[in-house]
């Protein structure tokens, strides 16, 4: 039975081209992570439920896809004990068996009347059935009985001619009772039928790790991971249900020579990818700990940045008043009004935050620490990036405790952030591993694959296609072929054999439609004479040539 | 709350050495695909179970990995109908809460007693308990005062102070009625909590997207596809539940030339590995039909073939015995003895073939298409592999139509296959497309690395980790080795500086574990000199060398 082939909602098939570029941008940033001294790991897709859930939030748990306990969970049951303990069995049984009736019988009721719709549906009488739940509820009720009736009435309805209701509200009536059935149970049954889901990031997987291989590891550990995650969020353009990260972590050295690192690290990826124009901008937790302090509000940081970041689009006085709006007092505002003419140089801006901050501890800590990192990126250069304070950048709020990064596209590429990251002082904590301080940066693979396909940056890659195509023009020639293809081979050529002695027309179209290079042609003559016409397909040359010619001109391209 | 940290059975993590031996196998597969003109695709991890799902067979289904919907699902159900309704749904509604009650009463029952084991369970009186159910049983019950009462009876005779049965037994009596209604429920369930499910193979997907994509396909369409794939499988030595499949086939062609190429990019990637002594094995599914046709029994083909392969064990009358014992008449075991000295070279065994099936015009098309790629293969020869027919090769018979490959990993290394594939005449019929002929390998990527483990053939590689370490003595000198550091980066030399500055010792100690080979140190003497100190670990060696030079001697290892 031919079924019309979709795949889920979310994920993606990709073609060679789109492999190829993908790849481009994976080596390039995996070249410069073992440049930077960090190690590959890699971990199983799915985790025991228990290493993920509760570690991102509840709206996370939410997120993460779980994966049903395999047939062998079930199947597996040993019988014997039910013939031991037969009678007493039966009883329970029975019982169990009535429940799973039961739900079967709203399946099979809600399905049939899925199958037979609107024919079906019309003729039922809806106020008959409304009266004769009211009578059931009045008789008190057994819900085998209630559900057996239920499927009788629909019977019995059927042979009527009228309906108030329209079999539409009648299908989704059935429906939300199905699916309100569905969710009382499920959350059930969910953590009994299902052990394991697949990751959701790299960071708690690799603090999984670090815990559970520390006697295998020399602190510091610097290593990356790139691989894919999956998140049953809703999609968007650039937002997919499996996606794939690129994070480069240290653990076990509170060093700010490493946020430093991070830096140069992102300013060489993208330069290397050649994409100029990036913005690297950092804050540090500590900072935005020191304004909290100054506005004498913690828990209103969030509103402060975010009305802080719109500084641009509604100028200060709309940002006071915004402020305000949200419960920080006039004075608070005063304080740190200069924010609000947040201008100039890194230096600049590292002066105004030390007098702001001076009479926090905390905040002078974080601008200490800003300054070390930003002073030494400076004195050592960028190759292609900016480097730019952004005190309201809040990203992770809840979990860095030092360095926060985020890397912007290039001005006039309409793209969120494509990378990010920051310090966490405790990520192995909870799995019980403590005093680990670490730093990480994460790419975001699909939004850099965007932007470089934007501005046509994928130019000169070579793709994964052939550079020659031998055409076949018969079992004699395809054998005089093989010799020379598998010597081109052997020097890494990428080639092929037309593999029917098609006509030549259609051969040489497939040349075309695939964009390979050139084209050997080998009939009677060529045989005779040990030689190959070699076809330039872009310039349409021909030329006579022996093995070694066809192997020197194919190689250069 | 501590976690003690672990991964779900039969998956693996996999460290920095252990991802770097992966990848070179993975890379030299890849590079050989592509130099024989194969194009990458990739397919989402997880598809639509009905494409997945009656393509294995029931023991396929039954290992595929299920994924439950999303939250989404079941919270986005609108309620407003349940107002619309009200009364209705009041009764419905009770009765689903009440299954789900009992549901829960079932699950509360069994953890209270699981977390409070052994002690609780001592004190109770389990005839009383049968007796109980008998009494029940007599009486007829009502499901949820049944479990209510079981849960009075549980709390009763806690109190108690004798057993019969041992608390082992009874938490397992409870554990098995838990899981008999698990049992009930869940089939029921599955489908419609879970639509998506974890790829099983590449050779499904890979089918879906031919269909999927046919109108940006050029054919025949050569694709390679790497990716893990996941089988709720027992896991064993050698078998795991996620593990790499990489793969290449050409659909859209039944050219006997493609499947001379397979054995040739069999041997290429092999002998790219440095793996020498690996037998490919060939045979033909029309010679297996040639050989049923002979014995009269299309049936007895897998008792046939498998009683044949133990030929070099138990002798050729053992061999005949066993066939006679699987219902093989004496006159067709008669006609088929040639087979029980099949010995000699291939061109020796073609002869044999082509005489024994001349009657068998399949038969004899099965003997001619593997002549022409026996001799084509044998004509331009293999680097390192040996060619060797097989008549007792059956694997996929199910599905493979014409050749069946199979490797074996060299002779004193047990392992099983290491690879194998064949050709299959209507892969894409089930979603729809017909007559697409297809031939395509496959490698046993985890296979391999245990062969090549175990041959100590990893040697040569290179392992992702720094060439050079910088020793930290402090800011300033950190300062110093910065600038040396971007430049090694800058011409890709694995480097890296330590990040604290920590005792000279503890530096030193770890780059001995890390095997890092060369050491710079930089104090203030190298500062006023504008040098660098190099030291060779290996040999202890040191030397005093300006930037140029550190490039130059690190640049060469």
């Amino acid at each position: 039975m031919a079924q019309k082939p979709s795949i889920p909602k979310g994920t993606r098939d990709f073609s060679p081209s789109e492999v190829a570029k993908r790849n481009y941008i994976f080596s390039t940033i995996k070249q410069v992570f073992e440049t930077y001294g960090f190690q590959p790991i890699e971990t199983p897709s799915f985790e025991n439920s228990e290493t993920l859930m509760g570690k991102y939030g509840e709206e996370g748990d939410r997120l993460i896809f779980k994966i049903l306990n395999s047939g062998d969970y079930l199947n597996n049951i040993n019988s014997n004990i039910f013939n031991e303990y037969g009678h007493i069995n039966k009883n329970l049984t029975d019982t169990f068996i009535l429940i799973s009736n039961i739900i079967e019988k709203i399946e099979n009721h809600y399905f049939l009347y899925q199958e037979d719709d609107l024919g079906f549906a019309e003729r039922v009488k809806c106020e008959y059935f409304k009266l004769n739940f009211r009578y059931f509820q009045e008789l008190g009720y057994n819900e085998d009985y209630l559900v057996m009736k239920l499927i009788q009435i629909f019977i019995e309805d059927n042979k009527g001619t009228n309906s108030e209701l329209t079999s539409m509200k009648l299908s989704s009536y059935l429906k939300e009772i199905y699916e309100f059935y569905l969710k009382k149970i499920t959350p059930k049954i969910t953590p009994i039928i299902s052990e394991k889901a697949l990751r959701y990031d790299l960071t708690v997987p690799f603090a999984r790790y670090v815990v559970q291989h520390q006697n295998e590891i020399e602190f510091p550990f610097k290593r990356y991971q790139m691989q894919p995650v999956w998140r049953a969020d809703r999609p968007q353009k650039g937002r997919f249900r499996e996606f794939y990260q690129c994070d480069a972590d240290v653990v076990g050295s509170k060093s700010l020579w490493q946020e430093i690192e991070f830096v140069q690290l992102y300013d060489a990826v993208f330069s290397k990818l050649n994409l100029p124009g990036t913005t690297i901008k950092l804050n540090n937790r500590k900072i935005l700990a020191g304004i909290a302090e100054i506005i004498g509000a913690a828990d209103k940081l969030i509103d402060f940045t975010v009305a802080l970041d719109k500084l641009d689009k509604i100028g200060a006085d709309g940002v006071a008043r915004e402020m305000l709006e949200k419960g920080i007092s006039e004075e608070a505002i005063e304080k740190v009004k200069p924010l609000f003419n947040f201008h100039g140089s890194n230096q600049e801006k590292l002066n105004q935050l030390q007098i702001l901050l001076a009479e926090s501890k905390e905040g002078t800590s974080g601008v200490e620490d800003l300054r070390f990192v930003i002073d030494n990126v400076e004195k050592f250069g960028l190759e292609s990036a900016k480097l730019l304070i952004d005190v309201t950048l809040a990203r992770g709020l809840n979990y860095y405790t030092g360095a926060i990064y985020e890397v912007s596209a290039p001005e006039g590429v309409n793209m969120g952030s494509i990378g990010g990251g920051g310090r966490y002082d405790d990520l192995t904590g909870i799995f019980g591993l403590n005093d680990m301080s670490g730093v990480g940066i994460s790419f975001g693979l699909d939004r850099i694959y965007l932007v470089l396909e934007e501005l046509n940056l994928f130019t000169d890659l070579e793709l994964p296609k052939p550079k020659v195509l031998f055409i076949n023009f018969g079992d004699a020639e395809a054998a005089f072929c093989m010799k020379a293809l598998l010597e081109l081979r052997r020097n890494n050529i990428k080639s092929e054999l037309y593999p029917d002695s098609a006509k030549l027309k259609k051969q040489m179209n497939y040349a075309n439609k695939r964009e390979i290079p050139f084209v050997v042609m080998v009939g009677s003559t060529e045989i005779e004479n040990n030689t190959y016409t070699l076809k330039n397909m872009q310039s349409g040359e021909q030329e006579v040539c022996g093995l070694k010619e066809l192997i020197r001109i194919t190689a250069l391209l």
